[in-house]
């Protein structure tokens, strides 16, 4: 068939949708093609089932982006951008001018390469880390379900829909994705799968040979293969999709790469790079395509607009039945999307700190976050947690958050199964969907797995927190595949997330308590597996962790030396400066539960607290990056290479962090 | 059914092989009880299936444990160590000692808790992080199917059988393995899925309900359903599996967690906690049991014996052939497996250096890894390359690595999909499995993805070569989700990992030679987009970058400043440094491709290179961990946060990393 054949047979099809599709292809060719990079083929294969999506699926409102039911859209397949740069113009929305479209990928638009949450409206996640988005989903799904349960239908009842490529199915944690949303039935989850047999390496028989739609079958989803270029069929499978409501649905759309392109469609040439000027020339010919780069014909523009304000009505209804709900109610919505605190929250937090200062405990720092989730979680409707498949280590589930979200029925806690990357994602789509904080828990050591996931909640500043337990050599017999050693160090390399490291009881409850109120960057806190000695004894109404570091011990008048030293061992310091105390030396111990935070502190802050002495940092972890705050490594008692696998005690004697130690090292500085 | 009546049936099936296998339920269950931690309940529930494997199918020679040709086994659900630990205990492997089992999980013991390969003989890759041993495996089994083509059969061919549990199989690196090796049709690769519904957070109907068997299929496999307690339906599976030499083959096998156990199998008590002493007698007691802990009944141990030495005929036969072949090929097959490098490879880094010297380039350092690649490569066979699905942009295929791997015919050159953490397994198969140096490819930033394998790379000591190009906001428009800021950090706090970030063609070239003569330790090489000027013009026979950093401009007498920068960034500390020096002053300018490199360098070179004078550091990334080199962060020009989506040229600019940035740095420190 030649091209001419073969594109009108698909234009018959459904001509009126072929032309609004053609839209999307133009800009996206002449975008990319200003921008001399960026990827065209991905948009005109998929401008056909997209076109249809907006047209008549997808519930939104382009004048009221943020309108909180609206349907969900993701592109999983981020590279893909131009397609839904061009759809948010098209449809009208405010911010996604021509001028923004014509600056694709230049310094200062809205239009990056890949779609970045909070630079254009209408992007409801960052994508372009393959395989994220459809997990990034799957939270938004879940926070659909669980906020419908608690505010009923009339006010949430809204789909996910989300278009992935081969490359996003590719990726494990597409499985992880795929596999959760089918274990609890999320029926409101629609994929379009972008079956184009492309991928930049070639055809996908260089590398991908399964039966796609039988594994998500193996998996629980409703499932159908169409035409994507025949309007019709995809609206029939998209209608089909959404009466499946006991299970996700995914449709495999068959389409071609590049569509309209006489000599580059079907091929991985058309991946990633513009299509040239006489291609895109040749391209637009072969679509019957005549005005200018970047012009859109008028009668196509007004179709366009009219798709944008297609929910006008669904969103105007939906506001009166905001405004006729009961006042408790529809405040309480209006928090719970704004995110903003609830009034109960600051007593809570006094309450559980009078407790813990009235009755001092010792504790793995993992049970004192257990203490603070049980005293903060009541005040905390919106919290939403879980673990991947260590509850009972992480400590994670608290009677508030115990209901567990099934396929029957939502719920507090969710069982992500040994899906961290899957966990984080989800919990990106959580937070981004609003209504909810989701925290999650696993090993510290396992946060490599789910590591991508949590710097896109940094780059996007989500209020996601992390619950990492087990967070050095002391977790003791597993041994160094699950001793976290490079760990601390590499996500404090992270910007914008907010690692802690808490030494007591205390300095958890007053970490979990700045991940709360983080409402612009995710938190990590790094919990222990053994028990230390609550070391905050003095009643204070400020929360010093907040600080990121603050002298917790002095001894003596001045300073000899200062030791710094984060959560388990700030009591191993404290110990090892008492002796030093009676041996004569004035020594101050440092807690330093985040670096993030310290650095923030006015100057004068950080230099009253480092002070001018020479100091020690005591970290059981990697020596690396400590020079900082200590000159040199030479002055770090840590790790200088992995763990082992025996009982934490005999580790911290064997690799020299012992109170002996941190003696000897403080008086060959201090003399 | 009683416990008792569900043993006695599930004896009878195959009495032998029942009470064979008792002895690794009861070395299990001593062992944890005596370190009062650890995972009994797996390896009491695969302790049939296991001893079928061992007794009948397993090509093995406990005396040989490295005979190149053995069949590889390796446990992917690595918490269960004890069940690999009792097969080479019971087998006869001389250095597991029942001193060893009654030191489970205690320093200095070769019995870790997850297990460590290099510790104890059979143990053939770490596993313990889920998910990745079938991924691993698939490397081994790729190892063997190129080895074989390349060497024959009849020196060549083995299986390579996995044991994975429900956690390996959640885990989305899991499916990536399993797609990855029904694409290429690893008929030698049998996979034995402990199918027992339980994982630590309790049954497996929390998290993961999928159709396990129906995926494998809808991803080429072949699979089987058998009773996991009957040895002889096990020994038939395995037959059949291997009979399907088209196919990777999965026995799904329905087990009972904690077999034996009155009051907790089939529970998710039984998971990751000893049973405790009473309930360790009742478990003795319901199977039989009645010698003292860690001993074993003569008969049985004796049986055990024999299935150890059961091998030894095809071993010894197999070395029959390899003494018989032509000498060329016998040697340059023990040269393989023994991982030297070959005669002519110093020839050809030379030719390759005189090459640069003589006719300088400008290029991307991609670039220069891939002529680096060309010159090097035909001199060594055992080179096996690939990318995750971006050839194009890492450069990673050359003439003599060219070949594809498919189904059809292994090849030199892997395709290995979308699919970054299954790729680094896999690479890490290939190394383990010996007569390979694997090397592959992707963009720096999604290291991340891969993260745990290249630290389980590290921890083993392999030989394994990521080439990770991208590496820095220079790879512009693609935005900050492309674009790596913290990664060098976070891979320089690996342990063992050494990381190269070249500044030229010279240098890129000594990183490649630095990387394939690096026997005990992978090695990372983070390449730019953006081409660079050749620095290095004057000849020298020295590999200056396995140096980690040395001077590689001087002007002017002394110094006044002193310049420390890497990859592309050399290039423009150079650029200042020209400028700093019409302006009259001395400025050293260190090219630092290697920090672990650098910092193994006697304490006199060191000193030398970085002189006394005041420093600044450039790299085009995060600044944390710099204040090693120079003192504060102040001093780095640098990132503070994530980069943006724009021509790199422009973010250079936007965020400072300028040569008049660093000459108004360097005036005022060297001021």
């Amino acid at each position: 068939m030649t091209t001419d054949t073969f594109l009108s047979s698909k234009a018959a099809l459904d001509p009126e949708n072929f032309k609004l599709a053609n839209c999307i292809r133009a800009l996206s060719i002449d975008a990319v093609e200003a921008a001399a990079s960026g990827h065209p083929g991905a948009p005109m294969g998929l401008a056909d089932a997209a076109t249809v999506l907006f047209r008549k699926h997808l519930k939104f409102d382009a004048k009221t982006p943020d309108w909180p039911d609206r349907d969900r859209f993701v592109l999983s397949n981020g590279y893909a951008s131009m397609l839904l740069y061009s759809l948010l113009h098209l449809c009208g929305y405010e911010d996604m001018t021509i001028e923004e479209i014509r600056n694709f990928r230049q310094w200062g638009s809205i239009t990056a390469g890949h779609p970045e949450h909070g630079h254009a409206k209408g992007v409801e996640t960052t994508t372009g880390p393959l395989g994220q988005g459809i997990a990034t989903a799957v939270g938004m799904a879940l926070a659909e379900r669980r906020l419908a349960d608690e505010f009923g239908d009339e006010l949430v009842d809204h789909n996910t829909y989300v278009i992935v490529g081969d490359g996003c199915l590719q990726e494990g944690i597409g499985q992880e994705a795929i596999s959760l949303a089918g274990h609890l039935g999320l029926g409101k989850l629609i994929v379009l799968y972008d079956d184009n047999s492309i991928t930049i390496d070639g055809p996908t028989s260089v590398s991908f040979s399964e039966d796609v739609p039988a594994r998500f079958a193996a998996c629980g989803w409703h499932v159908q293969t169409c035409d994507g270029h025949d309007g019709s069929a995809v609206d029939a499978a998209l209608t089909a999709a959404k009466a499946a409501t006991d299970k996700p649905s995914m449709i495999a759309l068959k389409t071609v790469i590049g569509f309209g392109s006489p000599n580059k469609s079907g091929t991985a040439g058309v991946h990633g790079a513009a299509l040239g000027k006489d291609e895109a020339d040749a391209t637009k010919k072969a679509l019957g395509w005549t005005v200018p780069a970047f012009a859109i014909p008028d009668d196509l523009a007004g179709s366009w607009k009219k798709i944008g304000t297609r929910g006008q009505d669904s969103r105007e209804a939906w506001e009166g039945r905001l405004a006729g709900a009961p006042e408790d109610k529809r405040r309480e919505f209006e928090r719970r999307v704004s995110g903003t605190l609830p009034a109960g929250y600051e007593a809570a937090v006094s309450s559980a700190r009078d407790s813990l200062f009235s009755e001092p405990r010792s504790a793995a720092t993992r049970k004192a976050s257990q203490m603070a989730l049980e005293a903060l979680a009541p005040a905390l409707p919106e919290m939403i947690g879980g673990s991947a498949d260590l509850t009972g280590s992480n400590l994670t589930r608290v009677p508030a958050v115990n209901s567990q979200f099934s396929r029957e029925a939502s719920g507090r806690y969710i069982g992500y199964g040994v899906r961290e990357f899957a966990m984080a994602a989800a919990m990106n789509g959580l937070a981004l969907h609003g209504g909810f904080l989701p925290y999650g828990g696993t090993f510290l050591v396992f946060s490599d797995y789910a590591r991508n996931a949590i710097r896109l909640s940094a780059l996007m500043g989500l209020r996601s927190i992390y619950v990492m337990t087990h967070d050095s050599i002391g977790l003791g017999e597993d041994g160094p595949t699950h001793q976290p050693v490079e760990h601390l160090l590499s996500l404090r390399a992270i910007p914008n997330l907010t690692v802690f490291r808490p030494a007591d009881t205390i300095e958890t409850l007053e970490a979990w308590d700045c991940a709360i109120r983080s409402m612009n960057a995710p938190s990590l806190l790094a919990l222990s597996r053994q028990a230390v000695p609550q070391l905050r004894l003095e009643r204070t109404e400020e929360n010093l962790t907040a600080r990121g570091a603050y002298v917790i011990r002095q001894f003596g008048e001045g300073r000899d030396i200062t030791l710094i030293a984060t959560g388990t061992e700030v009591a191993l310091a404290v110990e090892a400066a008492e002796g030093l105390a009676a041996d004569g030396l004035a020594v101050a111990v440092v807690s330093m539960p985040s670096w993030e935070l310290f650095d923030a502190q006015p100057d004068a802050y950080r230099a009253d607290v480092l002070g001018t002495a020479p100091r020690i940092a005591i970290e059981a972890a990697g020596k690396l990056g400590w020079a900082r705050y200590v000159g040199s490594e030479d002055n770090v008692i840590g790790l200088s290479g992995f763990g082992a696998s025996a009982p934490a005690e005999r580790l911290y004697e064997e690799f020299g962090i012992t109170k002996e130690g941190i003696a000897r090292k403080a008086k060959s500085l201090a003399g």
